[in-house]
């Protein structure tokens, strides 16, 4: 596994590695587990070359968020992408992404950005989308790889693929779960033990649900209740949102009848995690 | 010359031209004039493979805006296009570049998109990057031309590609004028015969300032006044700017000590006409 700190040795790389080869991405913010594993398997299994990302963002932090206790461990990562398939590891600076006076964003407009996630963290979403569309540049991969776990996250980025009619494929991973069921995420390891604990509520709601959904229900304020009445009986729990939405646009409805996305964020102390299920 | 109405035709060109040839780019609005073409023969002398394109871009107009009343003549365009050494023109619907419910925009913050023209066109630039960045998308051009006679999109496009690192080169040529010195743009059909006449103004009042320069005087403060002096001193003119500023950040100066741009923006009746000149 070959590893670019700089966009010169990234170039480097990637002539050498010739314009005639497919190329899987995987950009991730680092601290890696079994989800963003199982991109990285994902693509070395579709693609000639796979070329992890680890940069942990500031432009999607807004002031006061997580960006400094955000979880790192670069040489752990690094053995961890190199076993699961990586070819080439970029781990830029923030300097290399964006050059003195960067003032340029790429912004998806209206309520995809601005529901579920995008309440709590107004600008998260164009810093996602404009690290994204930087990264797509640099390396302009046939496919990129994400996880169904930032489900907006998902919805925003196909969104602007299309919008901007950029050359790559956007390929979805599903969640990949801790044999208890918690969503894995960089930011479990924040939680105290009583949080790990009460934050199996995430997961547990959400089955319940679907379970429910299965039986025949469809009214979306009948399972969205089901999903908060479980959280809220753990305390240490506050909900950021628990809503129900169009699959693809994430738009609102009343009655499930095409695929459709139930998705939760809940606030402990320090850490807020998210988790969703599909109902269809 | 191939002509693509869709992007699937343009694909189609674009994959039988092959990944091994230089590409240049030419974006345009149409009604093609001498300044054009000179970028079209600038891509065909350095280039394998020309493409065109002529689109009316309509996010880039604001309300009340002359989207309407631009001059459009596709017969024509495509005759002098193709003498000029176009290879493929690309010739897109509105909802070819954005489909529908697209609300994805590039965005060029800060001072550089808010003066000149950004002053009475405050959402005019981030039509510009978003459907240049969608044109770059479609067709990977390795260099992409733009006029001079526009050099605040210059100075953003240039921006932008910096910021967004996208794999594309911006070259620039020089302004083409009438015999008489107007700068060459499709809006001057647009004018009176009487307002032609004045609008010779800008580029007699650009000289003179320039002569001044020559002469040794650098305040930004006496160039200017000599500039609006000349311009006013025709009745038919709106003066909507007149700077003097850093020739490639906008920025502000009072003396002149490196590459300058002056740059003005005029109003006639129903016409905004620009012209600008390089002090250095």
């Amino acid at each position: 596994m070959k590893i670019a700190k700089t966009i010169t040795e990234l170039k480097t790389y990637l002539e050498a590695i010739g314009g005639d080869k497919t190329i899987g991405f995987v950009p991730t913010m680092g601290y890696l587990h079994d989800g963003h594993l199982s991109l990285i398997k994902a693509a070395h299994a579709h693609n000639d070359v796979t070329v992890l990302s680890i940069f942990v963002n500031p432009t999607q932090f807004a002031p006061g968020e997580d960006l400094d206790a955000y979880p790192r461990d670069f040489l752990r990562d690094s053995r961890l992408a190199e076993a699961a398939g990586t070819d080439l590891l970029f781990f830029p600076d923030p300097a290399e992404i964006y050059p003195a006076g960067a003032s340029t964003f790429v912004e998806v407009e209206g309520e995809i950005t601005k529901k579920l996630c995008g309440q709590s963290r107004p600008t998260h979403f164009k810093g996602v989308t404009t690290v994204v569309t930087i990264l797509f540049n640099l390396i302009n991969p046939n496919i990129a790889y994400f996880g169904q776990k930032d489900a907006q996250q998902v919805a925003v980025i196909k969104k602007m693929v299309r919008d901007l009619h950029l050359p790559v494929q956007i390929a979805v991973c599903p969640i990949v779960r801790e044999a208890d069921g918690l969503a894995m995420s960089s930011r479990n390891v924040l939680l105290h033990p009583e949080e790990r604990k009460q934050a199996l509520v995430l997961s547990q709601s959400l089955a319940a649900a679907k379970a429910l959904y299965q039986a025949g229900e469809r009214s979306v304020k009948i399972l969205t209740a089901v999903i908060v009445n479980h959280i809220n009986s753990m305390p240490l729990t506050h909900i950021d949102y628990v809503e129900i939405l169009d699959f693809e646009t994430l738009a609102n409805i009343e009655t499930i009848t095409s695929p459709t996305l139930a998705a939760v964020a809940v606030r402990f102390e320090k850490t807020r995690l998210l988790d969703n299920i599909i109902l269809d």
